[in-house]
């Protein structure tokens, strides 16, 4: 299995099973001199944990992140940052029930079918968890922009069947359900009561914004800046899609209608609206980058459904345990903590030019 | 300007301007002993150029590939395939009526902060002729997929506000115009000549399946199948979006309602259904593989826009020239060629380990 | 600092400072199914480690391995194998002398002019503690390696002005020294022991053979399987040279004398002598691949030393503590990793085309 | 075959083979706003160029450079420099004898091994020929360097027996031959004309040094600026070898003969001599650095020589047409090329973080 890396001057490698000893990563290429604020650290590791409220599984996940290189006396010394978050409540018997069958629209068949095992205690690599240590990670990255002025926040758009169609996006959202607007905190959380009462499971929409990003960030062709995020976002286990922009909506529109037409504003170039995300070539414009991800509802929901074993034998199978009727509002930190490190690693190679 | 390149052990590699000597690129890491089938690179060529139909832009480009090296005897010797497509009919004087101005929604301003230069002529390289390179190494790519059983198709499911729902995709779709149903050919004509009209454009929606995949395609964690497509879609110039499977439509539904189910066939592991649109945990599942790509109206339209000049004053454009209402029908192609370059580097990665 | 990955395919990240909590590193693309020796990964180590014998530094580093992901019963499960090895005893205090002064021919200069910083704790990232995470990961591509009958051995062909200049190689060698003949260990320990009283050090040369490779590894033009290893040799940081086949020698000699004339044997072609040291045309011959690596004495020298400190004063320095007089004989194990690392990887992207 | 691009953000492919259609590349990643001299370009070609005296093979080829894309108006846009050299005597004819024969040392072998073909059109991709691409995108990154100020420049050392020992080094030398001594040119040629005498060919070893070349360039552990450079060097078809500083010649030196003392200079820190070459921890210190590389003699020669056929045959080989006694004069370009395209990736490199 190679793919655990992604970046080429700042470079994330993961590693770790749910189940193993740890998770964990290493940022390579990361700059000298950044102050890491491990508060800000925990503070986003608690983000993603889950237990944090009543709308995520009740594990107690410590995620608690040990640095083993990188820092001295508080700040990045220009080495590796490793980091990694022990497991300490491995219950791999939780597991054992799932153990020979493929579980529905998990990832058993297809590592089964690659690797020739599978680590069957609790998806292993395939597992939601894993996302921690893009997380940590993440938080760095956004240590390292902070820095340069440039500032990335997520929210959430749609859950299941409710759907928050505005364009405002005024940060800080004043709601720690991370929902783009106040008032739709409480639908979106009925949203998810139901499913939970139905044994079911449901998705929704993040919206990601990228603010104060100069322009020239992307190279055109093949490492365009929406490519890499395209791609940092797919990366991410549930996630179904990506659009920037307006996206699939501009698909049923005139050009007449989304063009960005310019002015001039304090004697400057100006782009009167955005309707291109930020991104124009591939190459941002400085104006707001924004982009969207599609979130499948999880697959594990302790319905019956039907299934094989892996010696070949029809069955039923109900999965057990405390799963997360949503996990929506904590990818909405793995959204951006991937796009941190995207445009992190963007900058540098930009830098590389100016 | 980095970037040029995509792929890890296929690679490809292009270069040229729309209004340079030449376009074209090279292709490395293709096994050798393929047989180059030039009728059908030059048929892939044909489906992608402007003045095919009264659909696209009459300038007529002839986009005749000339290898230059890679081949002997009808056959990869396993060295770089390099082609080029000679620009013939340089028309530079078309476009100096845009020389000093930005046009809006276009690369010309993302280039000049960029670069401290832009290339005016015709967009230089972000212009769609660049894909004419995607599409040669894509027809290369498809002639290796092709020995190994595996079919890449693609075809039109939207332009502007006229959609096809339907779920059906057989193929040959039995239309020149690549519209996944028939039925929907002359709707969608109407649709861009009602946009030609009106001196605007209209963008769509491009379906691709890929058949015949095996298991195991795909990297977990950030070499995802569907994060190398994500990327390797969101690297063509108007593409605001990317799904798989269900997509977005999945944000709304209950996991109980789009779990792949499993049951046994012919004594063999067997998925129900295929919402999962072939991939899981990031690797294919042996079922079809299915994508969308949004694409936007082209920016280039005869109405008058507000921008600025170069040198810092506000203008009216209105750009002349002969320029597509909808590159979506040319678009298909470069859909599947983007897919084949994918899918034929995560095959040989594989192999790897098989 | 990036630049602390290396493989295409079967890619190694090393994370760590000599005095910082833990050095380590992540193996990513490593084969599912390939039984872990964890007792020949220990001998590996303990190869490695200083305080072996009188011949090396008398610190005792523990250097136990804990492997962290990618191991399930004993065996790969195709996920990355993440492994640390824990600084017990980190006297951060040894170094406090040298906190403030550029030591001759080490790395606090150059380090202080990219990072601004320097981790003066014992050479930091630059300690040759940091080629213990190279044996963990070279013994684990080894234990693949071995699977396909391939196998690498490496010995001393020099310390200091003792020369074994004869061609013979046949290993075990018969001497726990590492040396190629067993009749030179006295003398290279000699050589050894004058040095250390006269407070200096020495270097050497390291020879090692590939053998069982099979024909066809290593890509033409710039991924040559020489200039692979070239690269990994001249990674180790004392390393000063690389040569393979006659090397430097070839280039006093005439064609006439070194061409490989081939003959038949067994109804095969086969190379009648081995002069090209198993590669041409940067491609693998089937025969034994072998190369030479030379090592300059460690710097580390406790006679005074010109120097200059951070804040600007010319001063004379003696390193206090126990150094190695010599450090090749530590240095063979991590030529074998470096060298199964390299291949290994190129094995795979091998694999990849047949 | 993948392999055929270098440098990780200055990056370039080479494509094609000596008897085919074209040879050249594609350099991506090249700053824009460069001045592209191209008759700095053609003379660096005219100095690998064959024919170019009495010592190297007299064939005409013309070696006539092509851009086709990446200039407008003399300068560079930052968009790929793609170039190409059309082969305009290909003589294959010339070749036929040795259609079915494995050269001795020559790549036939392992080429047939690999990729199940050969193409046996004078070496095809394995030619020496390919180099001219090297040479030609060498030139331009020179041009990149030369803006800020850094200058490379290699000599010839060794032509077989007749070794130049001394240690100077003052460029222009005052030869048209690239002796770094010009006492030396008789001798050199003189052991030349030997070798042609005899039906046989020489070796001999290049030295080159980079000057002001700033601090700080190169990452520690893999990306070593050294690691760059063995690997570019070793990428040459008949390098066999690599050294910096003092290379192998340090192996019987001691510590206290070779560390590089420091003093005040100026105020500022100095290194007293340069026995590291320039380098230290993989870094470059600001001093000139200094690395030789060892070449074979070529194993192209008309003496019979014993070898076998592809249909397995023994057989007697002696190979017409006028091929070099020593190519080391023409390969002294071809050092300085892939030294330049190595500091200017590894400038680039630097730059993100500076």
């Amino acid at each position: 299995m190679a793919g655990n890396s992604i970046g080429t001057i700042l470079r994330l490698t993961t590693f770790g099973e749910s189940h193993g000893p740890a998770l964990g990563g290493v940022l390579d290429g990361f700059p000298a001199g950044i102050l890491i604020d491990e508060d800000f650290i925990s503070c986003e590791m608690e983000r993603r944990r889950p237990g944090r409220n009543r709308f995520s599984t009740q594990r107690n996940e410590q995620d608690r992140i040990s640095f083993l290189s990188g820092i001295m006396e508080g700040r990045s010394t220009g080495t590796p940052l490793a980091f990694m978050i022990a497991n300490e409540n491995q219950k791999s018997h939780d597991y054992s029930q799932i153990k020979d069958i493929y579980r529905p629209s998990h990832a058993d068949y297809t590592y089964s079918m690659k690797y020739g095992n599978v680590d069957w205690r609790g998806g292993g690599r395939s597992s939601g968890r894993e996302t921690s240590a893009r997380v940590a990670a993440g938080a760095l990255a956004k240590l390292f922009l902070k820095e340069k002025g440039i500032e990335i926040h997520a929210g959430i758009r749609a859950i299941g069947r409710i759907k928050d169609e505005s364009d405002d996006f005024s940060w800080p959202f004043g709601n720690d359900f991370d929902a783009v607007n106040s008032s739709f905190v409480k639908a979106f959380q009925d949203e998810i009561d139901r499913a939970r009462e139905d044994c079911d499971s449901v998705g929704g929409i993040i919206e990601c914004r990228i603010f104060n990003l100069p322009a020239g960030l992307g190279d055109p062709v093949f490492d365009r800046l929406e490519a890499g995020l395209a791609k940092a976002m797919l990366s991410i286990g549930a996630c179904k899609g990506f659009e920037y922009g307006l996206g699939f909506r501009s698909t049923s529109m005139r050009a007449s209608e989304i063009n960005d037409e310019m002015c001039l504003k304090d004697g400057k170039a100006h782009f009167i609206t955005n309707n291109s995300g930020g991104i124009l070539g591939g190459i941002s414009t400085g104006e707001c980058v924004t982009f969207r991800a599609a979130f499948k509802p999880t697959p594990s929901i302790s319905r019956p459904q039907r299934t094989v074993t892996k010696d070949g034998h029809e069955t039923i199978i109900e999965i057990k345990g405390r799963h997360d009727p949503c996990i929506v509002p904590r990818a909405v930190v793995v959204v951006e903590a991937m796009a941190a490190l995207t445009v992190a690693d963007f900058y540098l190679r930009w830098k590389a030019y100016e």
